[in-house]
């Protein structure tokens, strides 16, 4: 090899002669601009889903009847004993942002305390819990996978304060006769802070039994009809949300 | 294969026949307990680099000697024309935060106005450059990975303001002759709004020519010598800086 | 940035100083020596489940009583109708080895001519049936993953002759709940030919409905019970098989 | 969510209902007839790079003459010293079955003995070695991915015998601006045995320093212009091939 070795010599003299930025320019397509907005609101190319005006853009996940949770007088709502509720239109992959407290109040413990959950395509559940001082499984936690991925560190804070999410949700893709062929992804902030790092989504949340992966299966406590819809789950407890919304990926 | 459909019916009854939901809890480890910030400052687990006060953490990258970029009044800093300034500490995978504010006084026009850059490890750059109403190449715009990655959008705000940065970078891996096996990944929020989504990083950034992919190679405009620290570049225009700090992952 | 190249140019110079290619030589560990077997005969570290002599690795799989399929007096075997086979070992990750033959007489026709199958943990199964002028659906013709992926190309030779399969099975990975974390992947080599290119398998193969992907599931017509063992599928067609042998990896 | 289990009961009670098999047919597109060929000759749709006729699909690698390599009277042929050959046609993704003998007569040790190379688009080698008792680094010796990946198992055979390689090439994807965006990977099967399991192609396979990954980037020992020809190698000792035949994947 080692006459080779000189032609290596003299590639690198001529290659080198003229060097060139530009040819590592990308000028097209320029990216869309955006305006960004004050702290945690929505961007300019986001759909708001909730400003704490009225629930137009969701309605009750159960009959699909009007969305009737309680609207609080300082623009949040709260969860309201009859049933989850979701969004009228269907999304693919999204970046999400949510606001969302639970209740000063602390009643009942571990699953039972400050429980609710953003629910992607009725299949995929990142758990909202009241997990200040409040143990109960990792993988069942605030900001869990639930029932697949733990949150790395448990950013929660306490009862009555606001807490935010930012969510990258990409959603998986399906062959023509629904075997899923690639896996979904998110990625969660807690509060700012890292806690669900691209993890692959193993299929639908299941409280009970393993995850599903065929395009029709929806989370067994979702019923049985698909849909693309953003849902927020009734858990019995009166969480509270503001400030909702979502940016297509 | 009919015959044994019967099989699988009654493997069904059975198995369902006491739903266990504990079987698919996870109650250890348990998540380290973290204290969130206010808005964008530090989490109670952060390295924080700079507040404010001093830049003790950081030193010149030329010579090695102190870092002497001018601190501010209002708890910021100015990038000063005697070259980059980088960590003390090296780092490996990390969420970082890191606010930054290009000049009010526009001056120069593509490259040239509000340049500077945050540098992983001596090879990858997210650059930062005035880009609201500046165009240049894509790849190379506020929030690009330079020269390999244009942003999803544009989120830049005018010259004057505060932008953010929220970043999780994870280091490649190489095998123990120095070459890369796994590539390093990169996501970018840029004033809350993702632009860099899970992206491969192709190799060390460069100004000119390929990227570079061995363990001991570093960016053609950053000397010859590796090291994990972070860089901030001098890139001979005056962007000011605050509210540095990181996690590491 | 310009005068940061002077840097990078003298960088070159020294680093091509003293090229040294003992720097990217690897020693350790010496891969260990395996004597190749002639034609496609086992090789020296291969497990050899059937050289035509007997039926001792494997038993039956309904009931686990012997294996009771006939073998001929050419050193080859042939399914009889009462029910498949298994090995008693159970094996994770393998490179197999197999040749099968589906009978000269053509009876049936589409999956009901010439259909068996080989089967990985009771999971997995890699089609075998007469697909030599016979169609079916893509996706279920011998070499197909059964109803999750077609061959690439029909490699079939007719009826009558021996036919060969080179799989390479990588087994997938579960997390300590018996979710699957990591899929398992096939190639196939068909008479020496590529169908199956390290293809991702999507879970169980399913007669009706969507794969599964449980660490304690299996396929629908498999029972209920998991277990490891190499299946070979009784489908009521006389298939004969010979040279069975298999390397753990 | 205890009341929305009677729900998913429900959901399994009817889904049940009418189980349809079709429902997972893939029918189209039908996967094309190719016929296998005897042993390891080649199938009906390879190209044929050399059955021992001539080497009219060949070149001189060094000023493009006519390849002049000598042709044996048992249609085979052994390199000569005047450089290495490359085929006329160039390729990407393929499947390759190639066989090879080492001099019966040993001379030399290490890399100096049965030393040649099957190279891809003059950018990844695949190692010819006379690796029988005979040391040398193992990412150098037989079937090694030159100064990469070290084969899995040591399956050579000795001097004077006849060995083949069936090769799985899949090649790199390169972006606009030719920074390698996808990395090309490698499956190597040694006189039949696994020896390269799907690894990841680090880069340009060289002598000395790293791997390189741009589009326009060869081997250092293989001049400067790119090219997607097969490339094999003249390492000055008297290597002879048979057989070379390969399929475009």
């Amino acid at each position: 090899m080692r006459y080779l070795l000189i032609l290596f010599g003299f590639h690198l003299l001529i290659s080198q002669d003229k060097p060139n930025p530009k040819l590592t320019e990308i000028w097209e397509p320029e990216p869309e601009i955006v305006t960004p907005g004050i702290q945690s609101s929505a961007p300019s190319d986001a759909i708001v889903l909730f400003d704490g005006e009225d629930l137009s853009k969701w309605k009750n996940a159960r009959g699909g009847g009007d969305a009737s949770w309680i609207i609080n007088d300082d623009k949040t709502m709260t969860v309201t004993r009859n049933g989850g509720i979701e969004t009228i239109e269907e999304f693919g992959s999204v970046q999400l942002h949510v606001e969302w407290k639970t209740p000063l109040k602390m009643e009942g413990k571990g699953q039972g305390r400050g429980n609710s959950g953003i629910i992607f395509q009725r299949r995929y559940e990142v758990q909202i819990l009241d997990s200040y001082k409040n143990r109960t499984y990792s993988n069942g936690q605030a900001a869990s996978i639930y029932k697949q991925y733990a949150p790395l560190v448990n950013a929660s804070k306490p009862p009555g304060e606001w807490q935010t999410y930012d969510i990258i949700f990409m959603e998986p893709e399906f062959n023509e006769i629904g075997i899923m062929t690639k896996r979904g992804r998110l990625t969660v902030f807690h509060n700012g802070i890292l806690v669900q790092n691209n993890i692959e989504i193993l299929g639908t949340t299941e409280f009970i039994g393993m995850p599903k992966t065929g395009k029709n299966e929806v989370s067994g406590y979702m019923g049985k009809e698909t849909k693309k819809a953003l849902y927020i789950q009734d858990h019995g407890n009166p969480v509270s949300y503001r400030n909702i919304w979502l940016r297509k990926l």
